[in-house]
């Protein structure tokens, strides 16, 4: 996840009584604001931004440690497969944005929800027999983030609680402690492939939670679900009538040995908001289109949320037009050979990544089966002179300019993104 | 504003009765939800999407009536500059889009606040010595709404209030109530010319004011406040230590005869967010690219709100990248022939449009100044069978096929706009 830090202009504190401003005015004396008391600046931020918080950005900037200068920095911490320039988009994918330019007509307001035309053309794509799709159960949003963000939104109140994967993608927490949310964190178990704990996900369940978060493929730990266990998920949460949002960024980005199951085609009950967008599969993050599939054959969301969807999604207007206009072309026209091409340069980096780590005594790579990530459990007997996994990848940075994230939550596991 | 009905399958109702599942796994019987109870569906919406309300839409929905199928529908109604035609972007505007998608580079993920680059490109475009920008002071964002919607975001926190325009632009209202921050309307006098009444204004302050939105040049008034105008409300904000919002996505959208000037030049002291875009004046509202100018030359936002947009501004990632990677050859390489001819071709028809309706008694427009929208004052004793001016608003749809906005909130007067 990328943050970026705004510098600011002299002392960081202001120094308030400087701008306190006496009334001239006898008019206003009497006025609002100034009974009994002189106003003075006091501008603070609202608890909400400070609520709004990013754990991973907190981690690194803990970490206060430069790169060895004399190397290169190596980054394996970002999930953009951008930055190392070896899996770029498709041609298909520019040209389909080209011509939606040329054409002159994706420049005004699309409806908030995305055009009609485009909500189809997603529908089309992901639609099956198991898990039937049309426009109506599309909504078009800034990036899968703002998909998470809109899902979470109208699913919890302040007060409620969802439960998130640990270890599990940032940006959950950041968005539900902002809004009030409380996080309870359910285990993946690395020794069962990172398969979900579930008496502990039971365990966790209470009246106050709002929805079950499912990130499958998974950031980071670059595991799949099978089938029979996202029907153990699936029954959990039909037991417990709990809606999933299942954020299936990184579907169909599974290697060749294994399959994708959208959580969605195994369920004939459990209302499902699955989020996804161009940004990993078409290799587009900066582009910012995401999308929420509304899954609900029995009819439980209702109207209730797909008009919460639908007025929330009015704050801000939905993703830029001129990719909207090109998606359609997008999903249906680019080469197969480009998926295959981009699952098999994951692979073999996957492949000598668990190779090379395996080698090193005290290191357990856990072998990825989709995404781009692959976890690493750190032995801490073989390494007695670090504390922990974060001193670990301090050190990796001063020493060899190598940035790993370290999964703190569960202190003996780093992540590595296989793009390289 | 753009508004959208999500269709829905089936009745609106849901049976929760129907989806209640017996426990049946044993183990499970003491865990968290089952307490003491079956767990049944009952999935609603949020509070939050339920205040996220869209009061032109209410209006809209309300009107129950059909266009007069005789006739081709004009609509007057939305802020959409791309909907007739007659004023398409500029070739270069375009260009510079096409020239960042080949060149391949701005498909990765932005700083959440966008590209320094960019940020440069925006600070250097709106520098001068009177108000200094630099890239530091500029947040990117998608749109021109969500700049408005982080600026509500840091600077409110729910039960504080805020200052709006009246009648105004929707969606400060929208963003405020979904936020829980309550709306204090402040009056525009459309005899003099839709200035603020000040006093009116300065009488709404009180200790939980937590900003003033001034939106200027004004939709939908089409005013544009004089230099001495905008120093009297600079002076109020300056005597209350109000910080202003300021909503200038109309700037520099102002006829021949008139000056805009961005309220941040004129002052030394209040602290002051910008927010504009590339919606109006570049005529592509459907690119959503938005920023906030951060101007506090006295350090009162200081690091806490500077820092909090940043948060804030991790949710969702920020705008496009092809078209921020465009922005700088958009702001400074577009030519000004194109800006003059769009501003000839509104002034045309603002001229049209105010003539036409002179001429009709019981008919009172208010020659607008700027911006995209005229307002017309309805002599109700010249109508006397309508009621009010919805259902004078209605009779134009049913008899006419044309759509003006009702401003209800003042009763007697109807917004149109000039971009036919
Ligand atoms: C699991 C997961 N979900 C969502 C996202 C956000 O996707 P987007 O860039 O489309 O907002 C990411 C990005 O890294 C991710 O890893
Ligand atoms: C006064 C005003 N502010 C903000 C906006 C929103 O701009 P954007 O489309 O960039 O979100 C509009 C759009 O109509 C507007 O009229």
């Amino acid at each position: 996840m990328d943050s970026y830090l705004i510098q600011v202009n002299g002392p960081g504190d202001h120094a308030p009584l400087l701008d306190v401003h006496l009334k001239t005015n006898g008019n206003s004396m009497s006025l609002g604001k100034v009974k009994g008391r002189k106003p003075r600046w006091a501008v603070r931020a609202s608890e909400m931004s400070k609520k709004t918080f990013n754990p991973v950005r907190a981690i690194v900037d803990s970490m206060k440690v430069e790169p060895n200068p004399k190397k290169a920095m190596i980054s394996l911490s970002l999930g953009d497969p951008t930055v190392f320039g070896n899996l770029p988009t498709n041609d298909e994918v520019t040209r389909a944005v080209k011509e939606v330019l040329d054409s002159g007509r994706y420049n005004g307001y699309a409806p908030s929800v995305g055009y009609q035309s485009c909500r189809e053309a997603v529908a089309a794509y992901y639609n099956c027999p198991e898990a039937p799709l049309e426009a109506q159960d599309i909504i078009l949003t800034s990036g899968c983030s703002q998909a998470i963000e809109l899902a979470l939104a109208v699913l919890a109140n302040p007060g409620q609680n969802i439960l998130v994967p640990r270890p599990g993608f940032s940006l959950y927490k950041t968005l539900a402690l902002s809004m009030g949310i409380e996080v309870k964190l359910y285990n993946l178990l690395p020794e069962k492939s990172w398969e979900i704990d579930l008496k502990h996900l039971e365990s966790l369940v209470d009246e106050k939670t709002a929805c079950l978060i499912v990130n499958n493929p998974s950031n980071p730990c670059g595991s799949v679900f099978s089938k029979s266990h996202l029907q153990k998920i699936l029954a959990v949460a039909s037991r417990q009538c709990i809606p999933i949002l299942a954020d299936e960024i990184y579907g169909d980005m599974v290697f060749a040995d294994c399959k994708y199951e959208p959580i969605a085609t195994l369920s004939t009950n459990v209302p499902i908001l699955s989020c996804g967008g161009l940004a990993k599969r078409w290799l587009v993050p900066g582009w910012r289109m995401g999308w929420i599939l509304i899954h609900d054959r029995r009819d439980i969301f209702g109207n209730e949320i797909r008009d919460g969807l639908l007025r929330l999604s009015q704050r801000i207007l939905g993703p830029c037009t001129i990719v909207q206009g090109a998606l359609e072309r997008i999903l249906h026209q680019t080469p197969p050979e480009f998926y295959h091409n981009t699952l098999s340069i994951l692979k073999s980096n996957a492949d000598l990544c668990y190779a090379a780590l395996s080698a090193i005594p005290g290191l357990q790579p856990v072998r990825p089966a989709g995404a781009m990530y692959l976890m690493v459990e750190i032995e801490m007997e073989h390494f007695p002179e670090f504390e922990n996994d974060v001193e670990f990848t301090e050190r990796l940075i001063s020493e060899q300019s190598v940035f790993c994230l370290p999964a703190t939550s569960l202190a003996l596991l780093s992540s590595v993104n296989v793009l390289h």
